[in-house]
């Protein structure tokens, strides 16, 4: 059959550092392959803690120290700078909603939003910390009103629809971050790229014996 | 320096498909690379539920299911037959066990039976869940007298050498199955083999740019 080839969805959370990578090599391999990516946005602290009954992962033993290491060590092996603004921690939502705001009315321009933040929180050393903040970094970058992007960030309707973003991750049995969904099948973590990959590449993913 | 390379300790339990999936892949990697590989018992069950807090995986939601479905997409992805006995369920104390006592006197012997017991149940359909089984496993296909497998699988010294072995699986920071330890360095997973194959390839996790 001829005809486009499915976009892959990408479901992120600005919080995760793994998210990042996730977002730079799935562009890439997705535009090696002739394919779209779309941008879905997740919340964890609501998939893990609410729809898991997880603790959360810097908090739980053991994982926790290793997934921090194994952060750390995934950037060098990627070749992606680590250099996030303070502790590392990123209180998602304002972050979060902007993008959702933005996406509702130019998905092209909410990703290279979504990119640009990615980038600045964990490679620049940027402040996208507050609703302040965020709204500052879209204005300065994309010209984009600081005061429109504070109303989006509170606007109910930006609010409801990012949770409902959460409740299409949890129904499609999404539950951490980054996951990419290709032809209908989910892959968790950066680690499963050469996964997806083979799928790309042979439409399978059996070893060629 | 010369001298001999350190070896790679692989941290398993035979309950875990991807520790089975782990002890082939990394057998392979290591002889490639002329490195030893040293097997190590745990227990998930201790590691996830008594010194993590969390629920088993099966009974987590979202997650276990997912896992489910890697574990059948993973044995596809790598060539490897996936053929439980039973629903696949494993108690594997007496596996464990069993190992443990062969292994306090021939390293060898224990990790080849090691190797069998994990194709036997995973890829063969074969009863190892019970001590008895176990036993009889052990005597078919090494030779080793049923009975003596029973005395060592119910050995006090035995039960609690295990019971270290677990102790110094999280004393080194351990938390899943299966784990690589290399050059000091810990990988969770099979997913992260190709960082194991870049370390021992360029002894160093940094791309060549």
């Amino acid at each position: 059959m001829a005809g486009k080839k499915e976009p892959i969805e990408f479901w992120f959370d600005f919080l995760s550092p793994f998210g990042y990578l996730g977002s730079i090599l799935i562009e890439k391999l997705a535009a090696e392959h002739g394919r779209e990516v779309i941008w879905r946005p997740t919340l964890l602290g609501v998939m893990v803690m609410k729809v898991m009954g997880l603790p959360p992962l810097p908090a739980t033993p053991l994982k926790g120290r290793y997934t921090e290491y194994e952060g750390r060590r995934s950037y060098r092996y990627f070749g992606v700078e680590m250099n996030p603004f303070g502790d590392g921690s990123l209180p998602p939502l304002p972050a979060a909603r902007a993008f959702t705001w933005l996406n509702m009315s130019d998905p092209a321009l909410a990703k290279r939003f979504g990119q640009a933040l990615y980038r600045a929180h964990w490679s620049e050393a940027t402040n996208v910390t507050t609703p302040e903040a965020v709204a500052a970094f879209a204005q300065d970058r994309f010209g984009v009103e600081s005061e429109r992007v504070i109303g989006g960030i509170d606007d109910p309707v930006v609010i409801y629809s990012l949770r409902a973003s959460v409740a299409a991750a949890v129904r499609a049995g999404v539950f951490g971050v980054p996951t990419f969904v290709v032809d209908g099948q989910r892959f968790w973590g950066t680690e499963r790229l050469p996964m997806v990959e083979r799928l790309l590449t042979t439409g399978s993913l059996a070893l060629d014996r």
